[in-house]
């Protein structure tokens, strides 16, 4: 048993997480890690009110964490780009092991953090990254160790499924849901990150350079948000026996990689679409085991700190052990690591869910088959819904067959070409998940 | 890199899926072992005909492996806890490490493997013998170690959830389903260990030793299968918004742990309710991270090669390190486990679904809510369904409170003494899961 010092950089949400499960299970802890922890040093700005630091050493100077001779694990929660960097290469040159709950951090700096620590002689733990407390990292690397990956598919960021579930369970438009969760500390003052699709772009460039061996990137990522969606398209969706979520999507194809984050319909008998809230869940199809799915909280105070603890308790269990019989921080050697040919939306193939509004007339609907015919799109489903009163449009709406982008994109131009259609074409990608 | 020779005893259908996964995806292997390996010896009574053995060396007794010089990590795939538990034992004595699929091993064996395995420096992989593909073992006892476990549900037998599925979806009879069940490979042609819940309490008492730090025993684990459920107890669950599911549950109360296998009904509205066919999903409460599943097959050749591969890429890695910084068996020291106050079923808190047959005259229904009030029990719910013409019997239905099992068991036994109530009550666990 050995002492081993932690110490935490940051006391906000996630900060006071740690602290707090820390000091409640630490027998447990201890128990589990081997060793004897305790959390040596703590860097705030201020104190958490929901923190006893009676007994704790803090300093206002979260450098003085990294450069302290007091801690060997320094714990990096202060989140952004720019001093979570210096802290955590500053950390990593005086030779102390690094935990982060940081996706933007690891999404854009990844490669040249791992890589230093490697030169270092340091690890580097991230589970809390992404998806909080679901384990889904080590899942990944070391859980699906025999497999190779074909697809995976998450909902990975809380605060667009929250939005989602309820614009579909009660019918709300996404800005007036988006003030509730703004309210209730689902979503930030500026909500862009998590709305447009740029935090769950970072978690999914992390899951795809584990699950396909090439760099942490989201050069080349396509990424969309939920603010576009219309809560008739959501209604629609189900009418047709889909729910449609937020997925961050990497995929295994022959030309390439398809990495993508965008609204998409799923089958409502999927377990995905019961995944409600500000819950996530990622799904994992891998040429040996089938599909697999892990669940749970995505975010929040204590089930991010079990992430970060569970890092905590691996590298302190290792620590002592000569550095190439750890888990390299993505599963394998930085070296063997390969950029892959990420493909451009348009090569990417999946369903369509079209909506767009058409005059009433007979021979409409035949022009807008044929259309859909020369662009090579086969239609699985068409559905015809009255407009109010004394309109003479009708919302037609359409899910197709497997296509490449680009030919639905071909086919909408053609559409909205027709003076018999009016306004724009809207679209929504399909996936069947288990038939990707 | 060094090289790591495995040597596979039995080549079954998982020894098979063991062989042709390694073979196939070998080089991501090596690459996530950080090491070389190879299959170095086969130990089988006869060849596998989907296996290409043309250049392995091979051997028909399995004990050659065991002892081999030429044999790094013992992969034991034989089944049974005669042969293969002498097998493990000389593994053991011989310093190999040792890797299984076998749940009934470990449950009646577990602890004088692991503290053998200890006493020799060497390490027993088990993942594969709790559900399959789903990297269950590694998430409780490594990405959830910043945790106390407050509950554990499984679907835990991919043959019992075939069965209740087809029995749901279609109104089938239990026995009716076991034959096909048998047809398709997913019951043995003797199904007593899986319907009868045998297999299941295995697989609990390893969940739940390492959730609750206690040596694994099936010692007053308390088994029912599901051969005496009736298919009418489906549908009227249905009617009430209830799956029934064949969990296993272990939980910890103030007064000790309940351990349990059983029919249950489950909201059909929850995550597990949705996990059909031959698939297994396991859900953990812990109080860091709130509520978690994990999802995926179960059993079969390949997903249970997955773990098992897993597990020995897991020790490939790590067995040139000083065995203290190895992840213990149980996820904490052996010497630190406490066997714990095991609940009888009588002291179990749960609500209950109830059916029986009573007269349809005035007067029958408040005589039998006087009952229930006199031992405790509210009543939650109750529909009386007619039963074809010409009877003068109906049924009833009754969802209660939560209650203690021995107040039900009362009940019970007043209601059959009722002259207005024919034959028996019969009653099935009722659990919420999120609110447990």
């Amino acid at each position: 048993m050995t002492n081993i010092k932690i110490g935490i950089c940051g006391l906000g949400t996630v900060g006071s997480g740690v602290f707090n499960v820390m000091q409640r299970n630490l027998a447990d802890i201890n128990a589990r890690a081997s060793n004897q922890l305790s959390i040596s040093l703590v860097g705030c700005r201020r104190d958490n009110a929901n923190c006893d630091l009676s007994s704790t050493s803090i300093t206002r100077d979260i450098f003085d964490v990294a450069k302290s001779s007091d801690v060997d694990i320094v714990v990096e929660l202060i989140g952004g780009t720019t001093v979570a960097y210096d802290l955590v290469m500053t950390a990593i040159e005086q030779g102390k092991h690094v935990v982060t709950a940081n996706k933007a951090l690891i999404a854009e700096h990844g490669m040249e953090i791992f890589a230093r620590a490697e030169a270092q002689g340091v690890m580097v733990g991230y589970e809390a990254s992404v998806a909080g407390g679901i384990p889904i990292i080590k899942a990944l690397r070391e859980g699906l160790s025999a497999n190779r990956v074909k697809w995976l598919a998450g909902i990975i960021n809380g605060t667009t499924n929250f939005i989602l579930s309820e614009m579909d369970s009660k019918g709300r438009q996404f800005s007036d849901v988006l003030v509730e969760a703004q309210e209730k500390g689902y979503a930030e003052a500026d909500p862009t990150f998590d709305v447009e699709g740029i935090d769950a772009s970072h978690k999914l460039a992390i899951l795809a350079s584990i699950a396909f061996a090439m760099p942490v990137s989201t050069e080349d990522l396509y990424t969309d948000g939920i603010t576009q969606l219309d809560p008739q398209d959501v209604a629609y969706a189900r009418e047709l026996g889909y729910a449609i979520k937020h997925l961050g999507i990497a995929r295994q194809t022959t030309e390439g990689i398809e990495l993508r984050v965008h609204p998409t319909l799923v089958p409502e008998v999927s377990l995905i679409a019961g995944v409600n809230d500000v819950l996530n869940a990622v799904m994992v199809n891998a040429d040996a085991v089938g599909t697999t799915l892990f669940y749970g909280p995505g975010a929040g105070a204590e089930p991010t700190a079990s992430a970060v603890i569970a890092d905590v308790v691996d590298i302190a269990r290792s620590m002592s052990s000569l550095s190439e019989t750890w888990v390299p921080a993505l599963g394998r050697d930085l070296n063997s690591l390969e950029s892959q040919n990420v493909l451009p939306i348009e090569e990417v193939e999946t369903s369509f869910y079209m909506r767009f509004s058409a005059l009433d007339e007979p021979g409409v609907l035949s022009n807008i088959t044929k259309i859909m015919g020369d662009s090579g799109i086969s239609i699985e489903a068409i559905i015809q819904r009255e407009q109010p009163a004394g309109e003479d449009y009708v919302n037609v709406i359409i899910l197709t067959s497997v296509t490449k982008e680009k030919c639905l994109n071909e086919a909408v131009s053609h559409i909205e070409q027709l003076n018999t259609v009016r306004g724009s074409v809207s679209f929504i990608r399909v996936e069947h998940l288990d038939q990707m």
